[in-house]
């Protein structure tokens, strides 16, 4: 997937910047600022590590220019409507970013419009999908660079979903299984009453369970209800 | 559910003004600065309609003023581990804003870092589960305020899907303090050595974070290792 961020005639150099940096974060580099009302050097100091980003940019005059290429075009904003404003009517950015990860070979726009205005009515009809990020009725109109981080968060999260096996290393089954014996035998050898028994074998396993424990912490949680067993039943004798 | 974002000492005026603001975007209002370096004052004119937000912001000396009464801390981190670190062991911002959405009356505090150093293993060792947005590896360090505005967008999001239905009663602080009590008792009375009493103090809580468990879980849990404890150290007599 090929995905160009593109800013429409941005006025804050603080953003700017900051779309560099967050585009780095999420492993995106293609920048394209239309008709920038701030230069790239003030933008600079706020990019921090996605100053290449920034450097790279290609500064366009127009929309059609940035877009040209592209086969899905997305506008961005936070003025949508449920029905009366045909042009306005919306995917959310969790849908967006569950189809662009599907696709292949896809040369893919996302417009951002001005901080103070959004963009155009005309702009928005040169894209193919009106995207949003549903926030607070009261106040749903988001920083740009903020709108540009949940964005490019999304579409990264969404692309990882489709390509990961899980990147902590599991206990093996029969490694779980010894630690779930040793919680058994901790649990039994408190002698509490058999119904108080049951319900904190059950409460601990499923806790451990939820927790989706690593191959190291199921080796650590071993040793404590080993232990706890062997004191137990040595106290005993 | 209660939400507090609390800022550990953040340095940058942009960022303390950007947080309210996407604080306000995303329906929050319960911020805490922990010793900032930067003056509110400052911050506003970057606040737009957040600056309700940031002028009726609490400010602390510490950490443990503003988790006050908060039954589950969240620390934020770009720096985590997959198995070798214990205490960096994290859940994704996806998993976590599931969770938190279905819980009921909960006092819930995210406590993000510093800019340049983010949070101290002390810092994370004082909450409950640690939470992290998954980002490309070259450059995983977000900005302070783009980590922040993720973050309330993804809780912001998982609140409008779920339905109240699914709802489970949350441990009161107290409840909670007194379990991680007899956790550390526990595991005290079992007389590792220190190193190992350490990490198996700190993979049973952060297990227990994790799994984000009931009220009537985390007394069955008490149980058992206040029980674990007891008998323990009346054995040794």
């Amino acid at each position: 997937m090929c995905l160009r961020v593109v800013l429409v005639e941005p006025e804050g150099e603080v953003n700017v910047g900051f779309v560099a940096r967050v585009m780095k974060n999420f492993g995106f580099k293609n920048l394209i600022l239309v008709n920038p009302k701030v230069s790239v050097e003030d933008a600079l100091s706020y990019a921090s590590h996605g100053d290449d980003v920034l450097k790279s940019a290609l500064i366009c005059k127009n929309i059609d220019e940035a877009i040209k290429g592209c086969s899905l075009v997305a506008a961005t904003s936070s003025r949508v409507s449920v029905g009366e404003d045909l042009l306005r009517i919306p995917m959310t950015i969790k849908e967006f970013a569950k189809k662009v990860a599907q696709l292949k070979d896809a040369n893919i726009a996302i417009l951002f419009g001005r901080e103070s205005v959004g963009l155009t009515r005309e702009e928005i009809e040169k894209s193919h999908v009106l995207v949003t990020i549903p926030a607070s009725k009261d106040y749903p109109s988001l920083n740009l660079s903020h709108a540009v981080a949940i964005v490019l968060y999304e579409i990264f999260s969404a692309k990882a979903e489709t390509s990961q096996a899980g990147i902590v290393e599991q206990p093996k089954p029969k490694e779980m299984e010894a630690l779930l014996k040793n919680v058994e035998q901790a649990v039994r050898a408190l002698k509490m009453p058999a119904y108080r028994e049951r319900k904190t074998e059950i409460v601990l396993k499923s806790v451990i369970g939820r927790a989706f424990i690593s191959r190291h912490e199921a080796y650590v949680l071993s040793g404590f209800f080993r232990k706890v067993h062997l004191l137990l039943s040595r106290s005993e004798k």
